[in-house]
């Protein structure tokens, strides 16, 4: 099977970590006869932007459609505002491909990596469905009166009943492919209109999947369970925004965005879907071949089980929690002095043994 | 000085935990001749609304209107809406009273609370600025083609230029007085109108007090940080939906709802300003005397801040960590086997020896 993946390395420590990850994919390509990827790089990033005064080209949506996967490094830079950055890349691929499904897994991979006492590897194991594509993270709003003593500012979340209903019929998909329990985390004690409509869809959708167990959270009080009781969560379905908190609070429950990943997944696949660590550009340590290339790798083990290679997905996973079991020759975030390509190294050798 | 307070015990656990807060403030009188309270209890909750058809009477701002305080227990009952019990008592009273301001303490008591491994008492020790009267709160929005395929539901934002910059400048002030370093939570890079503007006044605001050391955080990092980093924060100042997840995950790391206190403040005193403890209505142990009355009770050292007397607010807070550090008859929530009334008795004796 021939993949044709788009590189888009972006800013910052972003083409260091998807150097390895790129690596990785090669490493995998030589050791699996049925698996042959190629790869094609694009520019487009902040340094692009101040270039050409656009983060990407105008037809770059239908420059990266015939791709098989999108592997993004990390977008943001200094003197580019992050909603222009953000919202003319990353959010324009993720809603421009309707990959509407953001899938962010919590695992703890070993009990010396969280900063909460006393949980083990198994209590914190978790996947965030987050929806991807609307919501509070539309775009839509006015700024009214500019200026004036009257100024007001309106930012307004659009939840559709196709959006709402789809993310949470994937989740439970999820829930039930993995025979797991599935959590919906909203707001409609404050969130009036919104909040009310996505606990009505999922109550809804959940009558479809009886043999589901199904719990349903308030975001303030999720947060909280997360760092009190993460035992609590298996699969995780929430709003674009809560979604995004959530995620990063899984993370430093985890150990950090050292070791996160993201997918942001057109389930229909009418579109290529993009794999990305959830680190940002880090542009303090950029150039210093020293950013952790962890989550990156991660990463990929998302893009396999998206092309349906489950068993290289957890073969990688399994080879990072190795080398931060054996915890030596680890990059300086997790304490250690290897440099981005040692780690890389080490990963493939361990990983291809 | 004569105080007048207006009792809203609430539901559930709400009038039990009260209870031992009147009780604490009559000693509060017995010891000190300046000061004398008079009480006047109100029956509004989830129980008034499924007698009368409303949570409190049509009137019932302008029979609160001149009190001095109103001291709330919890709102919220099985069978009826949290988006009625709260929008229709707990946020009226906030908004009617435009109690804008939202003060959350997050301080570690004792070591031994935190589920996060190696935080010292003073690690974790901030105080959170909550926009407490409009933001994403301001029940805005449409529902649109109910029950068709099209059907769609907003959410609106309302920031007004007023609201945004009153609630950055009070937080300014606080961290003036209190010599601290303010930070801002907010999300421009996602939310292109509101949270644009929230970052332009604040920075706009900033300006006005050069002797504040300031930082700004996304409210995803900032989740991330306060589990991983609490000692970054002093004053944080932050939006309505923000403070309301970063306050409860600030209880979190600080030992649970069991001791989380919120003032909803009118600082201009034209209304009254309400306290409450953060946990909710408890059902499932109502009725059994066993409810922790200790966030209640900071509630009210929260009271004696508003009233001026910080001595009995800061005496009310040393005599509540005696009792975490003594660590003995505690409620069950804390592992314990007191009775609300026993912690009461203890705590007065306490605080009046
Ligand atoms: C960069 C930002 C727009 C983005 C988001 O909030 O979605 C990021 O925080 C993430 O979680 O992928
Ligand atoms: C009950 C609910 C409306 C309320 C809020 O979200 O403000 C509560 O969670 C709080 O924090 O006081």
């Amino acid at each position: 099977k021939e993949k044709r993946i788009a590189l888009l390395p972006g800013d910052g420590i972003g083409p260091e970590v998807v150097a390895e990850g790129v690596k990785v994919l090669k490493a995998i390509e030589q050791k699996d006869k049925n698996l042959s990827f190629t790869f094609e790089q694009f520019p487009w990033g902040c340094e692009y932007y101040l270039q050409n005064g656009k983060m990407m080209d105008d037809d770059g949506l239908s420059q990266l459609q015939h791709f098989d996967a999108i592997y993004l490094g990390a977008v943001g830079y200094p003197g580019v505002p992050d909603h222009v950055s953000l919202r003319d890349l990353l959010l324009k691929i993720r809603k421009g491909f309707d990959q509407y499904v953001n899938l962010r897994p919590v695992k703890l991979l070993n009990e010396r990596l969280s900063p909460l006492k006393g949980k083990a590897a198994k209590d914190i194991d978790l996947l965030v469905v987050r929806e991807n594509s609307e919501g509070e993270y539309s775009g839509e709003g006015n700024w009214l009166y500019k200026g004036e003593p009257e100024e007001v500012v309106l930012q307004t979340g659009v939840f559709s009943r196709k959006g709402t209903e789809r993310i949470i019929r994937y989740a439970f998909e999820e829930a039930r492919r993995q025979g797991k329990s599935l959590t919906s985390v909203s707001k409609a004690n404050a969130l009036n209109y919104s909040m009310v409509f996505w606990d009505s869809v999922f109550e809804e959708v959940k009558r479809d999947y009886p043999d589901v167990e199904t719990a349903s959270y308030l975001v303030d009080a999720a947060s909280m369970f997360l760092v009190m009781n993460p035992e609590r969560f298996d699969i995780v379905v929430t709003s674009n925004l809560f979604g995004d908190i959530l995620t990063d609070l899984g993370a430093a429950i985890a150990g950090g965005l050292g070791l996160a990943t993201g997918a942001n997944v057109n389930p229909e696949r009418t579109y290529p879907s993009m794999f990305e660590p959830v680190h940002g550009s880090a542009p303090d340590i950029a150039g210093k071949g020293i950013a952790n290339p962890l989550a990156a790798i991660w990463s990929v083990a998302q893009m396999m089980d998206h092309f349906g290679e489950e068993e290289w997905g957890r073969k990688i996973v399994s080879t990072i929690q190795q080398i931060m079991d054996e915890d030596e020759k680890l990059t300086p975030d997790f304490g250690g002095e290897a440099t981005t390509a040692e780690v890389g190294d080490r990963f493939i050798k361990l990983l291809t043994s």
